[in-house]
């Protein structure tokens, strides 16, 4: 209860503040528009409460903010009026700690004194129901803190009770008290409004009239000493009206003092419990209006809201632990990587990225570091494609396996690669397939059953890179790529090739065939540029994405069986353990590089010289590949 | 059974073949010796096996391989006869399916045959015992092929027996088989062997006298149509020999059948059951010498071994489903790197690495990716320092959480950390603490508790870093590096630091003090380089590792508070995903070029000037820092 001071013969009216009301929608609202429109901008922003008068006894008066407190022209929900607010967003804890709660409090106190001034509260007394909102989201851990503040201007002294408060039953007949209900309703259905906040009432023991605060003039000719208005009160208090009050009466006094010694107030509220409507327990008090005038000066104004533990201090609602926790992994992740185009990269288009199809042909070392990397982008779709089954030497080197996933022969790589990112992350969409990859140089056995099986693999192949857009070549041997390579090409998917040695590595983009109207079919299918092509270009121009080679285009013999009379340490893939996650790394930066460019895989290649020109994209240049191959710098990857 | 051709008039006498009994123990020792040891070499590899004359009835006629095979000098256990052996262990598959086996087999029977015409094998009869094994160890999947072969020449015509088999108590008389007994056991104590593989008899009524084979003539001399000789058998069977009577057979005929028209043959067979010895159920058959003079060519000759099927070729034995899986994980993880040492960095040196303390400050997407790599390379010693919890956004960015780790607040970074390493690899020892690192800039609250948790902090931390070889800088502040990397210093422990922008990265090492002796007390703590020592040396020389500078050299403000008033995107470290995989994996790489460098953290730091020169360890340069900051690279690292 807050009281106003003032004359200790007569018991003071008091007023029930505001509870502040913020529901998840609002929190969840404000993180979106933090996160894709407010981003560092820490200007104040309009937003939209409302309240209630309905409520059940024992219900506190509350103010709500809800998802829609953002948008000002959402409606107000049935029987409930509006608030307008200020937000003032911090982008640090400190900012918030720091913010002058005095100062915004007096900004806010001078327009509502400024509206009461000037008349134009009286034409639209919403601008009495001021409320500002302090707030600051720590996005990482879904802590929101924030501090509510109704801003109340203050009478010069407080204001002593003449009669009251009762209940509206006590001073209205039956008949009357129908008859307010019907002159309310009627108002505000001329009016176009689910409630009034505030209004004029007349009565006598056969009429009762109501009005907006504007018409006082004609409204109150015939009053003497005493004028009655109403206020939509969310109070539920059988002795105390609810906070809306002050401001009107500060209104009141300032506007008809001069003329009237007292108000009468009726606290309207408005309940409706099993479907019958009830106004009779409003309540009904009258005020010695203060007769003093008002110095121009705004009155001191009060209004920040008490903490839970009853001082002056912020809030906090911790959201992690009432939202979906699988909601609340997706909404964080998508959060570290908007992040980015905050400040870093506002140019960058992350729809391009997350929204992307990847086929990883491949699930062992690189194949791991890739899907790693891709679930960092927030890339949604990952498949993968392997015919291998874990083994011990695996999980220490293959970051999607454990020891567990090695027992009884092992599980299948697709399969446990695939379940491991729901794991992970249960927002991807992310699928295995246990499956071989038909290879030139490893003959078919002809029998039916196996020759049948060769060409349901083709079949399937193809249908998993129609179905992708980013076909990722990552397996351990020259020739499995080869077929994906051509029918890639065919579909003109862009392919990401990575290759590991012991030191050395390469990451490439093949290059994509031009458009069939631009006439490709004399392209060789395993090799993307026409030799005229080649010959008509200079080596050392830059070379758009459609006369980029591929893989295999420096091959002078066909790719053979090259998993034939290995020893053990051609079986392995004996290479220097950081090399998987740099090349795996950067297979996915090169993808993400690409997609951000806007020819896509048709970008001219970036090559170093380029450096001292404005890059290509908003995360640089666009290589045709990135390798370490040189003999000098063959043993230097450290 | 193996037939030998003939007289059809009498029946033949027919030769229990050896089955080959490879104990665990012996493919254990192969894969150790493979993997350290023979490396790629193929070249044929002495090893020894034995066999057992007192076994059950029932069970075949075992040659045994155990862990002991490659020690020629180990002993022969106890009533075991040996038998050499030779290994031919191939690289691949493909090596082992193409051995010509036929030609193995010749060799084997010329050296044995050598050793029958020269008297060798008189003098040593082991010579007659000799075996092949073909092996192809696949040591990723612990698939061990291989093929067994006693090599047996044959006679040119089968051997009609002339009597029996009977059993020894069907012709010997109790005391002749008490005196057979120790005659024996006389003769083996006096040569000091375990068994006798091949002896000589001489019996009367009263009499039975044993006598080695080179004493033939002495011991010949007073008999007639025929001589008796003792075979250590094998075989159980009542009706047929074992192997090792062949060659000794293709012996006596060779010697013997000019003096001698029959061989009279006692199969030894001496078992203990149930405490009671017994040699009677030894057999005695007559066979006819073949009296044909032999051409010098070495006869014909059989043995490889016949497959579970029964037909020609070779065995297979899956060791991985009868490991101990945890054991099997060890040996997988030691194989990927114990095969960079065969072919591609024969000098690097293992143990350095594998060996070495890992203390990992930080345990964000740095500290998992670094742990990744650490494990990759067989480190087993690793432990976590962190005070965060994990959050939902991580996952996907820390490859060591998943999304059950984030639930009901999320488990402490480290300690999940250090679990999630176990699950990995149990071989691992992983820990994890979780605590503050006191900052400079961050004050402690002066309260007792708090500056009693900080003292402890320290103390703590410097216990850590002392028990530790290597600390590793991961955290997302730049002053909670400072207190570890003085720490350090005063210690002489190797620092890597690592630290992240958004496309640009940092991993270098810090200088290491000069050791005490050489008088260091004069460097300030947390620059470790002495001004004087800066001075004195030329900008563009080759810095030694005493000279090098630390993450805080280049400071010209003490380090601060960089938490306070951050906004969101920089709380969070908002960098490219690819790029803490990058910075991590070169992090370690850049570690165990340290490791590998004779002069460890005092290594000269290398420069790209260095290239063209021989790089200082088997792994390449060992620079002072790999970074990615100049600003035209900045957005270049797809």
């Amino acid at each position: 209860m807050a009281a106003a001071t003032g004359d200790p013969g007569l018991s003071k009216l008091q007023f029930a503040p505001f509870s502040s009301a913020l529901d998840v929608g609002f929190w969840h609202e404000l993180t979106q528009r933090k996160l894709n429109e407010y981003r560092l901008d820490e200007a104040p922003k309009d937003i939209k409460g409302y309240y209630y008068n309905g409520d059940s006894a024992g219900l506190p008066a509350r103010l709500t903010l809800e998802f829609s407190a953002f948008d000002m022209s959402a409606p107000t929900p049935a029987h409930c009026c509006p608030a307008i607010g200020t937000l003032f967003n911090t982008n640090t804890l400190e900012a918030f700690k720091a913010a002058d709660k005095k100062l915004l409090l007096e900004q806010a106190a001078d327009e509502i004194w400024e509206a009461v001034k000037s008349g134009a509260a009286l034409e639209n007394p919403v601008l009495l129901n001021k409320f500002l909102l302090l707030t600051f989201a720590d996005l990482k851990k879904y802590h929101f803190y924030y501090w509510f503040c109704f801003p109340a201007l203050c009478l010069p002294e407080s204001l002593p009770l003449i009669q009251g408060p009762v209940g509206l039953d006590q001073r209205f007949s039956p008949k009357q008290i129908q008859a307010l209900e019907r002159a309310y309703d009627d108002l505000c259905q001329t009016e176009g409004v689910p409630a009034l906040p505030y209004f004029l009432i007349k009565y006598d023991e056969n009429v009762v009239l109501v009005s907006l605060l504007k018409h006082y003039g004609d409204f109150f000719q015939d009053q003497r000493t005493k004028i009655t208005i109403g206020v939509y009160d969310p109070c539920n208090l059988a002795q105390h009206p609810g906070w809306p009050l002050r401001n009107l009466l500060v209104l009141a006094a300032h506007r008809w003092s001069s003329s009237f010694q007292s108000v009468e107030v009726l606290c309207f509220r408005d309940r409706t419990m099993q479907g019958v409507r009830d106004i009779a327990h409003s309540i009904v008090f009258e005020v010695k209006l203060p007769e003093m005038a008002f110095s121009p000066d705004c009155p001191k104004a009060v209004g920040w809201e008490k903490n839970q533990k009853g001082g002056m201090g912020p809030r906090m609602v911790n959201l992690s632990e009432c939202m979906d926790p699988k909601r609340l992994a997706e909404s964080s992740v998508d959060l570290n990587l908007k992040l980015m185009c905050w400040r870093l990269v506002p140019t960058l288009d992350l729809d391009k990225v997350v929204s992307v199809k990847c086929l990883l042909l491949g699930a062992g070392t690189l194949g791991c570091n890739v899907a790693r990397t891709l679930m960092g982008w927030g890339v949604r779709h990952i498949t993968f494609v392997d015919n291998a089954n874990i083994s011990y030497s695996n999980p220490v080197r293959q970051p999607l396996y454990e020891f567990e996933d090695c027992l009884a022969g092992g599980k299948p790589k697709a399969l446990a690669a695939a379940e491991r990112l729901q794991k992970i992350f249960p927002g991807v969409h992310a699928r295995g397939f246990n499956m071989s990859i038909p290879m030139p140089g490893h003959p078919v056995n002809f029998s039916s059953v196996t020759l049948e099986q060769a060409r349901k693999d083709v079949e399937h192949l193809e249908q998993l890179i129609e179905s992708h857009d980013v076909v990722f070549l990552l397996m351990d041997t020259r020739e499995s790529r080869w077929l994906p390579a051509v029918i890639a090409a065919s579909k003109r998917k862009l392919v990401i090739n990575a290759a590991l040695g012991f030191d050395t590595f390469v990451v490439m983009r093949h290059g994509l065939k031009k458009p069939k109207q631009q006439g490709a079919g004399d392209l060789c299918p395993g090799h993307l540029v026409a030799p005229a092509d080649l010959l008509g270009s200079s080596l050392f121009a830059n070379i758009p994405g459609y006369k980029l080679g591929c893989y295999f285009c420096n091959d002078v013999v066909a790719p053979g069986d090259s998993t034939r009379d290995r020893t053990l340490d051609q079986q392995c893939t004996v290479s220097r353990p950081g090399l998987a996650m740099i090349a795996g790394a950067l297979a996915v930066e090169l993808m993400v590089s690409v997609l951000q460019h806007p020819d896509g895989g048709y970008a001219i290649a970036s090559s170093s010289d380029d450096r001292m020109n404005e890059p290509p994209t908003s995360l640089g240049l666009v290589p045709h590949q990135k390798k370490n191959l040189k003999y000098h710098e063959r043993r230097s990857i450290a």
